[in-house]
C-alpha cells in the first residue's frame, strides 16, 4: 500500500463527465490497495473568466480579492469531485487551502506555501477516506485567503507530497509524460521513462511546458518522486527523480533537446571596457519588467566590448529604445537588432562527464549548413541562437545525432 | 454617523454593472457619514447552475460538498464588490462566512446561527473600510462550510445587524417595499411606509414573497429596525419595527391583504370523535412531507368529527391517497377532494382591538356573492378559504372595504 498524491488539471476536470472519469481513474488506483489524496484545478476557462469580471471591475484588481475571487474556481472543482467519488461508493472529503492549513506568506496572487497541516488530511485517510484538496491556494496568519500564482496546483500536490512523505506525487494532464522533444517537430520524438529533476528543469524553462518549473524544484528539494502521466490515456508516463535515485545502470548522455520560438537578438557594440557597464545595460530593461533570456558578452577590440542577449520576440521594440538611449548614455558604438531568431538547447546530466558533445552538436548544426549566431553552455544543457527558419531542422537533426529515438 | 447593514440579493449583483451600481449606491450611503457593511448574495443564475452540476453528479449530493460548492457564489460576489468599491475609491475589504466566523451548527444545508464574531468587521470599520460580507454561509466547530438554507443571505444580513447593533438592516430586493396587497391584483395597492415584525410574519408566509420569514423572525427576535427597499429605484421602502418602537400616532386596523393561489382543500368526514384523531390524520401526511396550510376542524353530528385541511395542490394526489388509507384505518365516512380553492389574509396588528373586522370582512365578500368554505383566525389576521376563481375579485373587494389605497 502506497500514500500517493494525484494532481488533475483544468483540462482533466473541464467538464462534468471528465470529472466522472478522474472519479473512475482515483477509484482504481484505490482498488488496488493505494491511500489518494487528490489535488484539483479549476474546470478550465472558469479561472479566465473569473479574471476577465474583475478586470471589467477595477483596471488593476486589488490582489486580495482577486485572490478570494480565484479561489472560487478550485472550491467548486473539489466538492463536484467528492460528489462523483460518493456516487460511485468511495468516501471522499473535500478542504480549501485553508481548510487543510496550507499556511502561505501574505504575497496575494504568487504567496509561498510556509508549512501545512497534515492532520485532517492523515485522520481521513485512516479513515478510508479519499481526500480532495483544492490547489493553488492557501491561507495566511491573519486567515487571508491567499493564491500560489501560476501552475499553483502543481505545487500544491509536490508540497502535500512532500508534507505527507507520500510515495509518489502523479501530474495528470493532457500530454502521456515528457519527451526527448516536441512530437510536433519529430514525429520521432519518444516518451522518456525517466528524467532527473535537473534536467526537467532545463527542459521546462526552455519550452517543454509540462510542469510549473516551481513544483519541479519543490519536488527536487524534498525529493518527492513526480511522476507526469495523461488523464485521457493510459500508460506509465514519466518519472521524474533525483540523480542520485536514478537507479538505471546507463544513464543516457542526453535526454532531450528543448527549443524556444519567438525570441528576437539585440547586440549593444563598442561598449567600453569598464566596470559596471552590464549593469548599466541590463538595469532599465529589467526596470522595463522585461525578461533577458540568453546573455552573451565577447571581448571586442581596442578595449570595448559587444553585449548581446535575447527577448520575447514581442518586447524587441521596447528593449531596442532602452538599448539606443543606453548607446548613447555608455558612448557606445551601435545597436543591432535581429528579430528572427530562436533557441535550440541539447539537455543532459550525462553530458558532465562526455567530452565532445558540444562540438558533435556543432558539427550536426554544419552538416545542414546552419549557422550559429550564439552560443551559452550550463553544466547540463548547451543552447545556441539560430536564425529561425531553421528551427525545425536543428532539432531534427540533433534528434538523429544523439540517438534520442531508441531508448538509451 | 450610523452603522448600517445592507443586503443585496441575487437580482441586485446578477451583472457587472449591477455590481457597479451597489457599489454607487453603497458610496453615496457612505458619503452621508455612515459605516457600512454590505451583505451579498450569488449573482443570479450562480446558484442554480451549481446545483444542476451537483445533481449530474451524484442522485442525491452530499450535503457537506453541496455546502463547499454553493459557498462559492456568495464567495465570488464578495470579491467583485470590493474591487468595484475600491475602483470608485472606497476601500474595502471581503470576508467569507468562514472568515467572519459566522459560527453555524453542522446542519449542512441548512444550517442555523449561533454566534457571530465582530473583531474582523468593526476594526476594519473603525479603518474607514466598507466590509463586504458573503450571505448564507457560515463555518461549523471543526472548520467546515455550512450554508443557511433558503433566503439565508437574509438571515446573515439581520444577525450581523443585531450582531453589531446596527442603527438599521437594510434588504435590497427587485421591489420597492412590502405594499398593502399585489399591486398586480390591486392597481391601487399602496407601499407601507411601516409595518410590524408580527404583520410582515403574516404577510410573508401568506405569500408575498419579499423577505425571507426566518430573517423577520430574527430580526423581531433581536428588535433590528429592518428596511426593505429596492435597488433600481430611489425610495425610502417600507420599515419594519416592533410594535413597541412603532411611534406612529395612529396605527392602521389593517395592514394588509395577503392570498395564496393553488391550494387543495381536503376533508375527511365522520371521523370519530375519540382523543388522537388528528394525530393519525396529520401523522401520515407529515411523514410523506406534505405541507399542511390551513386546519379546520368542526364537530359534525353523532360524536363524529369533520376534519378540513389545505395543501399545496401539486401535493393533492399524494394526500388525497394518504387519506383513504385514513378514512379505512379509523372507520371514517368518506373523503372529499376539491383541488380549485385559494386562501385570502386580513392582516393587522391593530384588529386586537377592533371589533368588527370579521364581519366586515364577511360582509364585503358576501356583498360580491363569494362564498367563503373555510375561516381560520389568529390574533392579527383573519383568513378565508374560497373558490379559486373569486381570489383577484375577494382581494380588490377587501382592499376597499378597509380603504387601504389611502395612508391610514
Amino acid at each position: 500500500m502506497a500514500l500517493i498524491v494525484q494532481k488533475y488539471g483544468g483540462t482533466s476536470v473541464g467538464s462534468i463527465e471528465r470529472i466522472q472519469n478522474v472519479a473512475n481513474k482515483v477509484a482504481k488506483w484505490r482498488a488496488d490497495g493505494h491511500q489518494l489524496v487528490v489535488v484539483v484545478s479549476a474546470m478550465s476557462g472558469v479561472t479566465n473568466n473569473l479574471v476577465d469580471m474583475a478586470h471589467k471591475l477595477q483596471k488593476e484588481p486589488s490582489p486580495r480579492e482577486m485572490d478570494v475571487l480565484l479561489a472560487t474556481g478550485e472550491q467548486t472543482t473539489i466538492a463536484l469531485l467528492c460528489m462523483a467519488l460518493e456516487n460511485i461508493g468511495i468516501p471522499a472529503r473535500s478542504y480549501t487551502g485553508s481548510q487543510v492549513r496550507i499556511l502561505t506568506d501574505s504575497a496575494f496572487t504568487k504567496a509561498r506555501i510556509v508549512s501545512i497541516d497534515d492532520n485532517h488530511i492523515r485522520s481521513d485517510l485512516a479513515a478510508g477516506r479519499v481526500v480532495v484538496v483544492a490547489g493553488f491556494q492557501g491561507v495566511d496568519e491573519d486567515g487571508n485567503i491567499t493564491t500560489l500564482g501560476r501552475g499553483g496546483s502543481d505545487t500544491t500536490g509536490v508540497a502535500l507530497a512532500a508534507a505527507l512523505k507520500a510515495d509518489e506525487c502523479q501530474i495528470y494532464t493532457d500530454v502521456d509524460g515528457v519527451y526527448t522533444t516536441d512530437p510536433r517537430v519529430v514525429p520521432e520524438a519518444r516518451r522518456l521513462d525517466r528524467i532527473t529533476f535537473e534536467e526537467m528543469l532545463e527542459m521546462a524553462s526552455l519550452g517543454s511546458k509540462v510542469l510549473q518549473i516551481r513544483s519541479v524544484e519543490f519536488a527536487g528539494k524534498y525529493n518527492v518522486p513526480l511522476r507526469v502521466l495523461s488523464s485521457f490515456e493510459e500508460g506509465p508516463g514519466t518519472l521524474i527523480v533525483s540523480e542520485e535515485t536514478n537507479t538505471m545502470m546507463e544513464k543516457p548522455v542526453i535526454s532531450g533537446i528543448a527549443f524556444t520560438r519567438d525570441e528576437s537578438k539585440l547586440s549593444i557594440r563598442g561598449v567600453p571596457d569598464v566596470p559596471g557597464v552590464a549593469f548599466r545595460v541590463f538595469g532599465p530593461i529589467s526596470d522595463a519588467n522585461i525578461e533577458v533570456d540568453v546573455i552573451v558578452q565577447n571581448v571586442a577590440d581596442n578595449k570595448a566590448n559587444d553585449i548581446t542577449f535575447t527577448v520575447q520576440r514581442k518586447e524587441t521594440d521596447k528593449a531596442a529604445r532602452i538599448l539606443e538611449q543606453v548607446m548613447k548614455d555608455l558612448g557606445a558604438k551601435m545597436v543591432e537588432v535581429d528579430n528572427k531568431v530562436a533557441k535550440v538547447s541539447l539537455v543532459g546530466v550525462g553530458m558532465r562527464s562526455h567530452a565532445g558533445i558540444a562540438s558533435k552538436m556543432f558539427g550536426a548544426l554544419a552538416a545542414e549548413s546552419i549557422n550559429i549566431q550564439l552560443i551559452t553552455t550550463s553544466e547540463i544543457k548547451i543552447s545556441v541562437v539560430i536564425e529561425e527558419k531553421y528551427l525545425e531542422l536543428a532539432v531534427r537533426a540533433l534528434h538523429t545525432a544523439f540517438g534520442l529515438k531508441d531508448p538509451a
